[in-house]
Formats: structure tokens, C-alpha cells, sequence
């Protein structure tokens, strides 16, 4: 069994926001020369997440809208005992809930096994700071 | 390390409707020949999932009704950006975030290894055409 | 290729509820001697969870408020159709699918590739009896 791991960085000037990372997945499970197997890719951060949809502007757009009424942001310590810490992004928490933390995606004869919309993109949610991405590929 | 890589074709009638593949993913486990492993269920298609919980009807119709309450239904581009491409479907993609893409269940003895009530489920949230769901097994 | 599993068992007193369940998949990890793979780790029932977050408890409150908002608890049947089987926890069947079923986790050197507050969670939506975590470790 051969394995592989990268780790990606990423730092959006937004709070929230979507990047497309699925030719940066492409090149790593490309150098791992692994054929038939598995790769994992998650958010190594907790206000952040991994997740595979379409790359349409319009419905990232939507996703934003929604997922801000469904965990709205609130920096106030009275709506979110999280932010008496001194932080002020438990939305961020329950927004990365929503989309998830991780995907795991087949290779199949050396490439990801996709259908025709599927895109991986890193999701944001507190943003403004460096963060990471881990991309580890098992397999033969 | 073995691996073995099957696709299933599900063409449901109804915009959003739950089908018990267990059986199938089942027999995808049986005929790999891996006894100690994982495998991996995914939708291929961004506006359907993959997910496990009770196959019990009453549960599947408050399922319903709860995610077209957290994500309905609405044609109107007013509404929801993507719709503008002349799509119809933006709610699918919301209500695919919150039931998941995709399962990881571990194979322990050849057998999927399941609590007593766990079966997988292919979830349907924009039907009426033909969608496939990757079925991935790797171990040994 | 090596696999280790192991099965987990909680009982947590309160219908809901967050444990840190870290020290245990480190421990099963350890004793799996991979060093290089992937680790499982999931609920095998279905109003359960493992996911990964933040240890602080007010981030643990808030979910608890926001869960029982996005899927209140009400035992009645004419809520839920799922209860008219005698159960009453449908609401407990949609906390898990928000949080998740599963995490699934890098082994690099022999150690959970982990971000700086990343911990894994069991979560629990319908408490008060015993319920089991499958850990399941591949690699080399």
C-alpha cells in the first residue's frame, strides 16, 4: 500500500467563501502514482470545511445566504455563550456543520472517480487568516 | 490491496425520494473478496446524497418535510440566484449538504460492519432522470 | 495492508450530549502500529454522531440550542410520523444528520494528522442507553 500526504494553506480575504481545490487534488493524486485507491481531504480547522458541489457562482451566492439564516453571525456573547471566549465566530461552528469537514473520493485507473459536476472546494467561514487543508491519498 | 470499483444507475419518479441500497452495496462487498476493509458510497451526481440512518417510512416522510422546510422548493431566480441559469434545482443542492454525499462504512469478516438499525440510503432531491451513486472497496 | 478495529460503548445520562472521545481513537491507533493510514470512526446508531470540532463547552451549549431549533424534540406523533411507532426521538434522526454519522481521519508517523483544535465528538441525540462508536484502523 502506498500513501501520500500534502497540506494545503489557504488565506480568503472574506469571512465567508468558496474556493475550488480541485486541481490542486488533481496534481497530488497525481505525484502519489497511486492507481486504485482512496484520498481523503478535510479542513484541518474548525470554522472551515471540505465539501463537493457544483462551481456556479449563483449557488454559492445561495448557499451563503442560507447558511447565514440558518446559523446567522453574531459577535454578541448573549446570543453565543462560544463568543464569551473572546471569539466571535461560533456561526462559523455551526456553518462548517453544515457543509462538513471532510470528503473522501475514489481513485479510480489514477484519477479522481467524478461525475460530470462534481468539484471539491474549500469553504470558509471566519476568514482573513492562514489556514490548512489535508489532502492524504491511499492506495496502489 | 485489493480494490474493486462498481457504479449504480437509480432513476427515481419523484423530485425527492430516499431508496434502501444495502442490498446492493452488499453484494458489491461480497463479490470484491475483501474481508478486512472500507468502502466508500457516494453520489455522483451534487443534487443527491448517500447517507444511513432507519429504514422506516414514517422517519422518511418527516424527513421530507423537515428538509423543504430548511431548503424549499422555489423555481424563482428571485429566489435563488442558481435558478437564473435555468435551472430549478437550488434547493436539491442546500438539501444534499445537510443529508451528506457520502458514507464510509468499515468491512470487518466480509461483512458491511452495522449497528442494528444502520442502512444505507440513496437519497433523491431533484428525480425524474437517470443518476449513479460509486460504490469503492479497498482492503484485503 | 494492516486492520485493527475496535467498538466503542457509551452510555450518556442526558438525551443530549457532547463527550470527547479523542484519548480513545489515539489509544486504538497506537495500538493498531500504523503509521501511515487512514482511521474510521463512526456511530453505529442512527441518533448518534462523531464529529470534529472545538472542547469548549459554550461552543457545545450553542450547538445544543441550535440543534433543538433546527430539530426540535416533541414526542407527539402528529409532529412526527416517525413516533407513531412508538418511538418519540425523530427529532434526535435529524440532529444526527446535521452532525454527521462518521469522521474519517489521517495517520501520518503513527499520529492523528490533526489540526491545532480539531478533537473527535460522539454525540448524542437520544441518550440514556448504552450505543457503540466503531473504530476501524487501515494502513501500514
Amino acid at each position: 500500500m502506498k500513501s501520500f500526504t500534502e497540506y494545503l494553506t489557504f488565506n480568503l480575504p472574506a469571512r465567508m467563501a468558496f474556493l475550488n481545490i480541485t486541481p490542486q487534488v488533481e496534481e497530488i493524486v497525481r505525484k502519489s502514482g497511486v492507481a486504485e485507491g482512496l484520498v481523503l481531504c478535510n479542513a484541518m480547522h474548525i470554522t472551515a470545511s471540505v465539501f463537493i458541489n457544483d462551481d456556479e457562482p449563483g449557488l454559492h451566492a445561495d448557499y451563503k445566504k442560507w447558511l447565514e439564516k440558518l446559523a446567522p453571525f453574531d459577535a454578541s456573547p448573549q446570543t453565543y455563550a462560544h463568543n464569551r471566549t473572546g471569539e466571535d465566530n461560533a456561526d462559523a461552528h455551526m456553518k462548517r456543520q453544515v457543509m462538513g469537514r471532510e470528503v473522501v473520493v475514489a481513485i479510480t485507473k489514477g484519477k479522481l472517480d467524478f461525475g460530470p459536476w462534481e468539484q471539491i472546494f474549500y469553504g470558509e467561514f471566519d476568514g482573513r487568516r492562514p489556514k490548512r487543508v489535508l489532502v492524504k491519498v491511499i492506495g496502489e
